[in-house]
């Protein structure tokens, strides 16, 4: 085995475990914290239930949410800014993935100056970030639990992968109850992408023991509360679905990810479109791709979707992937890459965007601009 | 499920990543680092090794020895003064849990001034430690990963259980090649503690999802390795067991521990036996205690310790006790408690003082300091 790295945050979790976020706030020194959130948390009641939170402590804030879905290079400018003008002294996100990178990309130009365009790539965080607390109000993007971060570019309409150990947030609040509010298509585009990172890691080539541990036992949780999430997302599913997305987050933040999330990546910056719908696009094509580079792999991740004790590794992974599709197709998601793009002449230019992702690199099987266009059209 | 927290620290695994040592303390700002280690690993050339690493880095560093298995209070008091003289910035600890704990003792003496005895228990320890870079010299105690230190009272001739998140290394460096010149019985001893850590907390009454995945990694590997141990120590049945030893150690870290390991400490104080000695002892008997309290997860740790799909519960655990007494058997380590404690009118204070332990308050099934007294005339 190469030498590996195993990085994640400090993980409070369980139903109620906001009412921590004031003292896990002060603990990192906050006298006055900026709040990132947005108007949908906002709208349901969960910010000012953090401010509550926050005045038992006797700590005053200041909120911030100029925070859309695809958070942009301009709104994370705008967020440092408003730091630097509050003088605030500690980063509390509250929300998804948007509300939770934005909070990442402001917190990377607080404290290292410029501009976020100067952070793309791997490693290029230098100086110290202002302490983070992050509170997940989706079971899916991981961010409270990664070291990743993607922002758009406006100028470029692409989406700015950022990686650094630094961005693992100093603390992860869990608190399950807070998906409650949250549309069930939302519920449902949050799982899949969790899934995907749960997939994607484990077949990753820097995959490790450590991470690969906690890709299957997403897997597996996620292939067996999906449809129970689509029915009925009770707070039994939820928290089974916090539990998972967690698990994936420590998994794809160590390991990172490959093809589908490049592609995905590349449909977000250039038509914007909700990262969760992507994968029940894209992520079955993707595995079918890398199915002869990682067989043995392949054929565990279908052994744990179907339950079934499978000995031929081929069938095994097949059926996994049928297994899969079945799924996406019950929960009533877009499934083919039609529904997503406008024009068939648009996918050269998606596939050139997607070779050049970081996420790639750790791909199982090496794809070219022209491999991940055969990706594309096999999920036309 | 309650709430639950999970903290560790960063981790970088693999053989040969002892060369990042310089690296990791001056990450954290290390100019001159104090060094704690042991005779044993200096002779077998690993000190030195550790210093060229310092030295390549541009690093000063002060050294610091006086550790003896089961380490004391008096050690403690001694290194602190040393860290203060040296005027150290960071603590590098090398070698088993006793160079290991002693460190932790002397971070929280030189964080938070009196004496090692003052934070004794859960939580006494409220000011910040110097940055910890911690490298295991063998697969078991788990120190470098978890938020316990155990440090003996020479005055009352007991072992203190200290338990604080700030106790959690600031990054462990885990070099399966470390562990090769260790003697054979000190590599089985060492992975013994670590399956008793992976037992006691799966069965904890405090065990979460995230560590109950680990606990039971750890059960399977080393059930599966402790064999090929015995046999022939190779380089990849100690990067196994490393895997093991770090996956047991976020498991109880954060789950806690139970019987056995209250029984341990109490037979660690009174007679300084070597901590991983005890287990095969105590174990067994604490497994069939626990029994009836925790049925069906002590059946999951049968089918895993016998790779076979036992559906009867009570066939499952039964038969995961017996594979671990056959194994423990074959290993030619002791396995009478009579072997340990030198007469049994000693028994009645040894369980009055595990009675009190911190572990106790997690094992499945309550037990009085007569119950522990059964187990223990069970073990005789």
């Amino acid at each position: 085995m190469e030498i590996t790295k195993f990085s994640i945050p400090e993980i409070i979790f369980g139903r109620g475990a906001l009412k921590y976020a004031g003292l896990c706030a002060k603990r990192l020194g906050a006298e006055k914290p900026m709040v990132v959130s947005d108007p949908g948390l906002r709208e349901a009641g969960w910010v000012s239930t953090l401010f509550d939170v926050l005045a038992r402590e006797g700590l005053e804030w200041c909120y911030f949410e100029d925070v859309v879905s695809n958070p942009r290079d301009t709104q994370v400018a705008h967020g440092a800014l408003f730091y630097a003008e509050h003088k605030a002294d500690v980063i509390i996100a509250l929300g998804g993935g948007s509300p939770m990178d934005a909070a990442k990309g402001i917190a990377v130009v607080v404290g290292n100056g410029g501009t976020i365009h100067d952070y793309e790539g791997a490693n290029r965080v230098h100086r110290p970030l202002p302490p983070m607390v992050f509170l997940p109000s989706t079971a899916g993007s991981g961010s409270d639990i990664s070291q990743f971060a993607i922002i758009t570019d406006t100028h470029r309409h692409l989406k700015m992968t950022i990686v650094s150990r630094t961005l693992v947030p100093n603390i992860s609040i869990i608190d399950p109850n807070v998906l409650a509010t949250k549309p069930r298509h939302l519920i449902l585009a949050a799982a899949v992408d969790a899934l995907a990172h749960a997939v994607e890691s484990y077949v990753s080539v820097i995959a490790s023991p450590f991470t690969e541990l906690q890709s299957l036992k997403a897997i597996e949780i996620i292939g067996r509360q999906l449809p129970l999430a689509a029915r009925d997302p009770s707070p039994e599913v939820l928290e089974a679905l916090s539990i998972a997305s967690t698990a994936a987050g420590m998994a794809f933040s160590n390991a990172s990810l490959g093809a589908d999330h490049a592609l995905a990546h590349s449909l977000g910056g250039m038509f914007d479109v909700l990262h969760g719908e992507v994968h029940p696009v894209l992520l079955p094509s993707v595995m079918r791709y890398n199915l002869e580079a990682t067989l043995p792999k392949m054929a565990q991740i279908g052994r744990v979707l179907t339950g079934k004790d499978l000995r031929n590794d081929r069938k095994a992974a097949l059926a996994g992937i049928d297994r899969l599709e079945t799924l996406f197709a019950s929960l009533g998601m877009k499934h083919r890459l039609r529904d997503l793009v406008p024009e068939p002449s648009q996918l050269p230019d998606l596939c050139r965007m997607a070779a050049n992702d970081a996420c790639l690199l750790t791909n199982p099987r090496p794809a070219t601009w022209a491999d991940l266009l055969g990706i594309c059209e096999e999920a036309w």
